[in-house]
């Protein structure tokens, strides 16, 4: 697998992304050379993913550096420092992203006294060795993944943590893609993942576009298949670990996990190993944001949100098992566990 | 509480609905007097839920009837059961809907004799005696749901079981809109129901419109809002029980259960005693409808849909519990519980 949401040009002159806001109703290539390209492409989500973000800004910081055209050090450095403050105010919060910048900023400062194209050759070397080191890691997690699975099982993912938001492979779908140039057979059931639809939107478009068996339900349809015995087992990226393994990832991943567990399905988490906080102790130390109720209630998607090739599953019921219900309230009494006796009782002057 | 969903007009010569096709964005009343009318009516979901279209239905018939200006009892008795014939058609497989015409149509057959002003009123008491008994046991089935909650407790809702789909009341919400009229303070949070948005779009809006305290939730949001201890219990209704007491519901419903087991949260099933189904042994008797793709995948809702005045929670994440992953994959190696070992073991050479 080759990294395709992020490509550095050959001459050095661009960085060439996948417009993720299209995607998958379009495939749009957007070549960035300008500070402001950079900044909008981060600011405008049409790059996310942490780690992909990193890389993206990375490369920006190269290919910006690179049209300077100046020979002295020092007005490069200067110029240069600009412009990565610049692009690293598009998201602030990102630490992959100023981590990446501060990369690649320190690979011209080492060289110091050498000229600025040996700095930029050193600065190339870096962005370009940040993304190796994403493909290797999304690798290695992909590898273990493997071990943890066998050829044909149904696996479940939540939200995107795919080849997009890293490099290659991704995290959480790493195993199904590496999988796949493996030879292995695969059947993932997608959670559309409300109300943003990423599993919709990214997570199906990656899986069908590999080639590998997907089908979308929406996420209260997790039970069902789970219940079926469709699932083998489910696959999640995380955004942080606690110390204790208490883990944060997208809204709707502590119910999916409780599900796992109550229908005896193995549930794993994937990571790279920075994303471990042990200075938080539980998750209870996480702060969850709350993002703005139109989400939810008006800010709806209005063109297709999977590729057509996408099947779905829609059951439109399902089945409650008698044991989880605590009681069965009709105009006639309140039944109670177990029901073959109460609810008899309840029938047993009339029919 | 009175009946707005369905109203027979005092003259006898129209059914006045709620258009719930429009709803929560828009009220609009329609009135139905031809039999065209109730045949779109129902066929277009405008009125919706098993109870509501047999009142409807039953009430429409006599509306039709009562307009023939026929004295002769023959005629009047063939020409009504066309209409009744016509009537049912437009959803065949509404058990309510066919059970409701022919209790108004038998009220015309035994006054055979007594002649067709005699069959008229007696069929206007028959379809008034549906609604009445419908309200009736919506409201003893809430009453029986107030003795399982108190004053001031939060409440999980799934899909719809409120007074648009019966008369008053309804069966899942029955017990929240009762216990308003009674002083109760209840506090719901609202599953949208994906992928129709049942309680996005109708319980939202009915618990919002009788001042009672809801906030619209996705539906994987659920485990979020129990693990926080606002649920104290959750409200469904049901298409069928089975003997054993297992529950066909709206497509999610198991899912909620299986969480609020695991949050040890109790998990309420509302329903007439009529569709408790004794010959039905459990809920692998019980076939799931399968519905078209699109629903998930292409028609989405454009409009808002939640009133504006509905509150929203919208965490963008959640917390999983270590004890319910099996494992975390890094690029360092695979990590088992208990994790403050195992996720400290990973870094011992590095940090």
């Amino acid at each position: 697998m080759k990294p395709e949401n992020v490509v550095l040009s050959d001459d050095g002159k661009s960085v060439v992304i996948i417009d993720q806001t299209q995607l998958p109703n379009r495939t749009v290539h957007l070549s960035l050379s300008v500070p402001e390209d950079f900044y909008s492409a981060i600011y405008e989500l049409k790059v996310r993913g942490a780690p992909a973000i990193g890389i993206c800004a990375g490369m920006g910081l190269y290919v910006i550096a690179n049209s300077f055209g100046d020979t002295d050090e020092e007005l490069f450095l200067s110029k240069m420092h600009n412009v990565s403050v610049y692009i690293n105010s598009s998201r602030p919060t990102a630490v992959n992203l100023k981590h990446a910048l501060d990369r690649v900023e320190n690979a011209a400062y080492i060289n110091r006294g050498n000229g600025t194209e040996a700095m930029l050759s050193a600065m190339k070397s870096e962005c370009i060795a940040i993304q190796d080191e994403d493909i290797e890691m999304c690798r290695a997690i992909s590898e273990y993944g493997l071990t943890l699975v066998k050829d044909g099982d149904g696996i479940l993912t939540h939200c995107n943590a795919g080849p997009l938001a890293t490099s290659c492979y991704g995290t959480g779908l790493g195993t199904l893609l590496l999988g796949k140039e493996k030879g292995y057979t695969f059947h993932a059931f997608t959670d559309e993942t409300r109300p943003l639809l990423q599993g919709a939107r990214l997570t199906a478009y990656e899986l069908d576009k590999a080639g590998i068996d997907v089908t979308l339900i929406c996420d209260n349809m997790a039970s069902i298949v789970m219940k079926q015995g469709k699932i083998n087992a489910c696959f999640v990226g995380c955004d942080r670990v606690a110390a204790n393994g208490d883990t944060a990832n997208k809204i709707g991943t502590s119910g999916v996990a409780v599900l796992a567990k109550h229908y005896g399905v193995p549930f794993y988490v994937f990571c790279p190993s920075s994303t471990i906080d042990t200075n938080c102790k539980t998750g209870a130390d996480i702060v969850i944001e709350e993002r703005e109720p139109d989400e939810i209630k008006t800010k709806f998607y209005t063109e297709p949100m999977a590729p057509a090739s996408v099947k779905c599953y829609n059951p439109s019921f399902d089945v409650t098992d008698a044991e989880l219900i605590t009681a069965i309230v009709t105009e006639r009494g309140i039944c109670r566990y177990p029901y073959t006796e109460s609810l008899a009782e309840l029938f047993k002057d009339i029919r």
